[in-house]
């Protein structure tokens, strides 16, 4: 699936110009007369959405003719078959490509799960015994940070009667931020009164993209401030474009305008260059997740103080058996998790990732908030809600990313309608 | 292409159990009337090979139709376009499938600069002007480990007169070990004589494939010492078997056996754990590499003193142009090059990148050896040879990676005549 959001410049950054957002789709089916089916996906900006699919069928053989009661007791067991195949893993191992696909075919089957329980992931989540969640994560490489024990007396800790936190959740919702005022390709006088809208529309935190002239950057940030006054938050977005002196440099000419967080100030992979960072622009926070490809690099950016806020992906980190390991390590430290979201299905997934987390890993905390951007909701089955800067919680079985048909019947590429006459496929034989 | 190296069980460790030594090869073809044609690949270990090739498709565009001066002139600027591509960076950014790909079509560009000069890789590069070389290099989220500046410096300074060492390397060849005896399939007497073939022949220092078992592990390295008598070199490889506490415990376990270093004790993420490991184990070495992504975790590693012996992988880093930043900075730290070779295409590969090393960045060393790995040699063109312990300088011009036609023929997947009775394919229309 590709919709064609580079025409309007949504999403544009200092590192990714032009995206098409797009998902590499998995639809799981069974047997089971009800019919019933798991749906996940894994986000990506257009070309190379089909490197993904490429993966996602080398690693099907591993998962297709699974009896479900795997899928419902061995969650854990089902994980290491297809993060641990002999050969495959050669081609990661645990990140990019087969990653994301391992994400997309995980976490179809979690909505699996959900939706045979008819609970919304969240609520699944919560209900499953610490014992099942401890066993559905891979230890292997983290025991030096987290042990099965460590873990379970975490989880143990909060599962004590839940239902107030429960019902203050479902009618407050969960702390969202708006990074819609705030993407490169937009001028000033946008820039300004779309802040003026998130903050009459209730939004705690704005954040803008930064990174390709500090002139440019340290207006913008004026006008934003300006915009939404004193009171809320401001965060800014680099997208990895510096490097460590250039981050720190540069993140100290916008701190006069009270950061709340500077995101992905350089590589992604750079550990020790983002401790250097955090150590020299605070009391600025660093932020960072969306692209840490898996546990045990989150394990080294906490460990490190390299991550103060925890921003995880749900489709780039191994699927909920993987994200349950970050959770649980962010806990240890104490540092708030605010997933990463936007794209194509992420805000679906990650208001039950947040709510869970709230519920029974981190627990209640005024610093989590979770990204919010507007656009593609209405493609989904059940999209996902923001507003007065809250999510509401999802109330639908499953994780949320079952896509409606008839956007798939348009936006499929290449032989959807919406991509039919640039790409000169022909037609499906059979629509849908 | 793919060889069904499993029914052997060459190559089995103990996290890669049965590999098919497979290979998503790179032919650039040009209009110069001469013919002339680049050859890369990458080297992968059976399934997931078709993934890297999509992979291979989806950066094609990106090189089809370039003007062969950019590949003359700017390779620098060929490598950004490859790896920064603002959609298709997301599937890693640097890692993965799309880096494997990456690698695949940068090294066919090396090799094809290469013939163009009628010389082997190594000596083409030894002939560049240092200049050109630190242009081929992308220093973003370098800069706080290696400038400009200092790369060229280096490199000045070994860009004197080098007739004297190219002769003396051309004379007795580059130091090599041996991983024959020492592969986990096979039985205790077969070590043995493995072993005492080894040293007959004259190799320095053999490895062996640890992990499975501690009780294991101490009589194979008893019986691999006993062989080898006491002044040959004995090298360990848990191919990431182990957490941090587990690869401490276990190699102080091994050490009586008088280790030269203990290879990929953990997960190839993991710098921080590498480095405590590093400092438990010493004085025996922690080497690692193979799976080491990309030059900003090779810069963390080294920086952390979490790799004493950098075992660069020639298409795991994206191609000829990372692996100059990554020897820079291995020099830099003092640290010796003993590249990872193996598999299909890696020892025809690495030859060039150790002698350029030897010649022009890290100097002449004792503590260099590179890897030898028997096998599947005889399917290229100009088959890298070793004997004695040292691996004989290319003379052909290339990067040694061009493929026999008829190996094509009976190994492409799924469609050779080796695989087509196994997969049911049809023979190809026109072979070859």
């Amino acid at each position: 699936m590709r919709f064609p959001t580079s025409a309007a410049r949504v999403g544009s950054d200092a590192m990714h110009p032009d995206p098409d957002y797009s998902a590499a789709v998995v639809v799981v089916e069974t047997d089971r007369d009800d019919g019933i089916e798991g749906h996940g996906l894994a986000f990506t900006l257009g070309r190379g959405n089909e490197v993904v699919v490429a993966a996602i069928e080398a690693l099907a053989p591993l998962v297709v003719g699974l009896p479900l009661e795997a899928i419902r007791s061995d969650m854990g067991w089902v994980w290491r078959r297809l993060a641990g195949d002999g050969q495959l893993r050669w081609l990661g191992p645990e990140k990019g490509v087969i990653h994301l696909a391992t994400a997309a075919i995980v976490n179809a089957l979690w909505d699996l799960r959900a939706r045979w329980t008819a609970q919304p992931l969240w609520r699944h989540l919560v209900d499953c015994p610490p014992e099942e969640l401890v066993a559905c994560i891979d230890f292997r490489h983290l025991t030096d940070a987290l042990t099965p024990d460590t873990a379970l007396a975490l989880l143990r800790g909060r599962a004590a009667d839940r239902s107030a936190a429960v019902a203050r959740l479902d009618h407050e919702g969960l702390a969202a931020y708006t990074t819609a005022p705030g993407w490169l390709g937009y001028a000033d006088h946008e820039l300004a009164s779309r802040c003026r809208q998130a903050a009459a529309e209730g939004w705690g935190l704005v954040k803008l993209k930064v990174g390709q002239s500090l002139e440019d950057d340290r207006r913008r940030c004026a006008i934003a401030r300006e915009a939404i006054g004193p009171q809320r938050r401001l965060a800014v977005d680099a997208n990895q474009v510096w490097d460590v002196d250039t981050a720190i440099a540069w993140t100290r000419q916008l701190m006069a305008f009270d950061l709340r967080w500077v995101e992905e100030p350089t590589s992604c992979d750079d550990v020790l260059g983002h401790a250097t960072i955090a150590r020299a622009v605070a009391p600025v926070t660093v932020a960072t997740g969306e692209h840490v490809h898996n546990r045990v690099m989150f394990k080294q950016f906490l460990a490190a103080g390299a991550m103060g806020v925890c921003q995880l992906d749900a489709c780039r980190l191994g699927g909920v058996n993987e994200v349950l390991a970050v959770l649980c390590l962010a806990a240890l430290h104490d540092v708030p998790v605010c997933p990463h979201a936007g794209g194509v299905g992420l805000c679906e997934m990650v208001v039950h990732l947040a709510a869970f987390d709230a519920l029974a890993v981190g627990g209640e905390r005024a610093d989590r908030t979770v990204e919010w951007v507007e656009g593609l909701h209405e493609h989904f089955q059940d999209p996902v809600a923001a507003s007065g800067g809250r999510y509401a919680l999802p109330t639908a079985p499953g994780f949320g990313t079952a896509l409606r048909p008839e956007s798939v019947r348009r936006y499929r590429y290449p032989d959807g309608e919406a991509w039919r006459q640039r790409t000169g496929a022909v037609a499906p034989a059979s629509p849908g």
